[in-house]
């Protein structure tokens, strides 16, 4: 069966987190995701993470449906080995410090010369260009740059980091997003061009209404931990066995909200009975609501509120959240077999397409495994001999 | 100029915030994107946010590109109307809860009699089917309910949600980005397909090491706030005038850390010797190095490491990241004229396309402005007399 994007040849000479998420991202939409590791590690998140009967569970999640080569581009022979694959290739994907390719002799104007209908896509930290583009990216560091931190935490308390390489992941899905918009604009044009997230860029483009309040009013919005900036009640309250998240973001669900608690007459309480002034008395009205959550469960609440229309569920940590009935209902945790490193499990797929899924093609390569069939597949008969491949 | 999605026609159904974020992204790149909105409000984020002359910029924001067509789809006529728009439309987004279509006679069967080449496109809170299916969505609680929420803080303190509407934007930007795939599927097949995305699991995809490790061993990760849970030292150091972001991510890095700020000697110490140790007296470590960074100042220390190749930032605030030189270079915010209102600043573009650029066609709409001309456009004849247009 065919799939969005098969057909399509990516030469992948990205590493770590972003430039692997992106091509992982078109390599479970079907492309021929060719992944060219250096000899030695390869992919240094080959040794990171839970190793499991020698294999890198983390790697093996970011790098299914990706063939693996081996070449070395410190060498003559490895560069015009990887010139012969980007002249058959429709996408390279890269994320080098901006200026490296062009050191590695692959400019702009040579890569239009190997190949006009190449899409070339590059993820960086704050852009090819410009005051900041030699700086080192690193996600922390554009969680801080970006103003995301700024954001996350309690007003009383540091700006936090989010523990999760959101910009990363952010700015390698954009870019993928890109690669097929361009792949779309070569189908009208017959020719390739340049695609680039930020992981700055990518980050500030989710601060949604901080981001277009402050661009007006020019007021730093204040980091409000769980609470929510413009609405109260709203947050984390008591159950009997642990906390309900509570989002009742109209005066209509809060109504409801407060009727299926038994609350409603905090309402006619002067202190209560405008958003403004329940803002106000915040802590107040939170620890009256809070008496009558805490006389139930969380399963009580959590289904008799969402019954209701009122936005409700738990803080589940990841042993609930992998293993709840909705996930497992999604797909959204997998079993992939890697033949002797054992069944790897993994993210399922999160976007759905219901005539061409996304499905496993092929698990993550072992280094240097596709060698010769990759150059066979693509008639190249130039094979690699000096490239140090492992199979 | 043409743009990637030039000539694709979209019946926007979508409003508030992941929804109305998807069918930007799609204009952006130059889709034809046509949004219906009911008599009355509209969108209800045409009244949230800031309103400048009379205009949310909020709105303004996140419906670029767009063109507003009223329509009442509680009336038969209405009804009528959207499925002459859906009989012409390449691609249909909608973000309601799991089966309002279908209670508005837009059965999958239906859909495609109307229009079997039409891509139905659908974002909401747990997937369109399942034991949660029917819950109300909401970010808060899809951060709660995903596991972000119990890896977002420090692990004295409550779980914690961040400000930002992560999962909403995250969902917004998989369902483009399956949109996108989708079409070029349909170029091979002729047909349309169904395109889904849903925010607890958008948001689980990006857990990146924290999904693999949990996967492999089972092991509920630590909430960490700014400590890196693998490496120390990293995080916030003091410099004289403000703290600095520091993240050395190797033993290589880490080494020009401390030569940079004076500290190699650090290493000689047999309780910092390796990673694990410096793990264990991570306290006393940060405590040390922050009386060798504090001596000088934030600006001194950016320059410096970066140019180490250690990564190395400050926590902006908005109104520093938004300024930045960088972030003007980027055209990250941008000026955009909506006639009578004034010009509203809003986020750019955080992908760049070399050939196609994005670019604003259109500013946000206002309420029903372009019902003649859609109908016109799109080569219907059926004008709506009766949608309480107001233009």
């Amino acid at each position: 069966m065919s799939l969005p994007l098969s057909g399509i040849k990516v030469v992948d000479l990205t590493r770590i987190l972003s430039g692997p998420f992106c091509t992982m991202l078109l390599g479970d939409m079907g492309a021929d995701v060719v992944k060219i590791e250096a000899p030695g590690e390869g992919d240094p998140i080959r040794g990171q993470g839970t190793i499991q009967n020698g294999l890198s569970t983390y790697f093996a999640g970011f790098n299914r449906n990706k063939r693996s080569v081996c070449l070395d581009l410190r060498t003559q022979d490895g560069l015009r080995q990887l010139n012969q694959l980007l002249s058959k290739a429709d996408v390279l994907v890269e994320n080098f410090r901006p200026g490296v390719l062009d050191k590695m002799g692959l400019s702009a104007e040579r890569l239009e010369a190997i190949n006009p209908k190449l899409i070339v896509a590059s993820i960086n930290g704050y852009g090819s260009t410009g005051p900041n583009s030699q700086r080192p990216a690193f996600d922390f560091i554009a969680q801080a740059m970006s103003g995301f931190m700024s954001l996350n935490g309690t007003a009383s308390d540091s700006p936090l980091r989010t523990g999760i390489p959101i910009s990363d992941l952010v700015a390698g899905l954009y870019c993928a997003f890109g690669i097929v918009n361009a792949l779309r604009a070569r189908d009208t044009t017959g020719k390739g061009q340049r695609v680039e997230a930020a992981m700055v860029d990518s980050l500030m483009s989710m601060f949604a209404w901080y981001a277009s309040d402050f661009l007006a009013t020019g007021d730093a919005p204040v980091r409000s931990g769980n609470d929510h900036p413009i609405t109260a009640p709203y947050g984390l309250f008591p159950a009997n066995d642990g906390a309900i998240a509570v989002a009742p973001s109209t005066e209509g669900v809060l109504q409801r909200f407060l009727k299926v608690i038994g609350a409603s007459s905090l309402l006619d309480d002067p202190r209560f009975s405008t958003n403004q002034k329940r803002m106000e008395h915040r802590s107040e009205l939170n620890a009256l609501i809070s008496v009558y959550t805490a006389q139930y469960s969380q399963a009580h609440w959590v289904t008799l509120l969402n019954d209701a229309g009122v936005p409700c569920g738990v803080v589940q940590p990841l042993s609930e959240a992998f293993q709840s009935p909705q996930t497992v209902h999604q797909q959204m945790v997998i079993d992939v077999p890697h033949g002797n490193h054992g069944t790897v499990k993994m993210l399922g797929f999160p976007v759905k397409l219901s005539a061409t899924p996304c499905r496993i093609r092929y698990p993550a390569p072992s280094h240097g495994q596709h060698n010769a069939e990759v150059f066979d597949d693509w008639q190249l008969d130039y094979l690699p001999h000096t490239s140090g491949a492992t199979s």
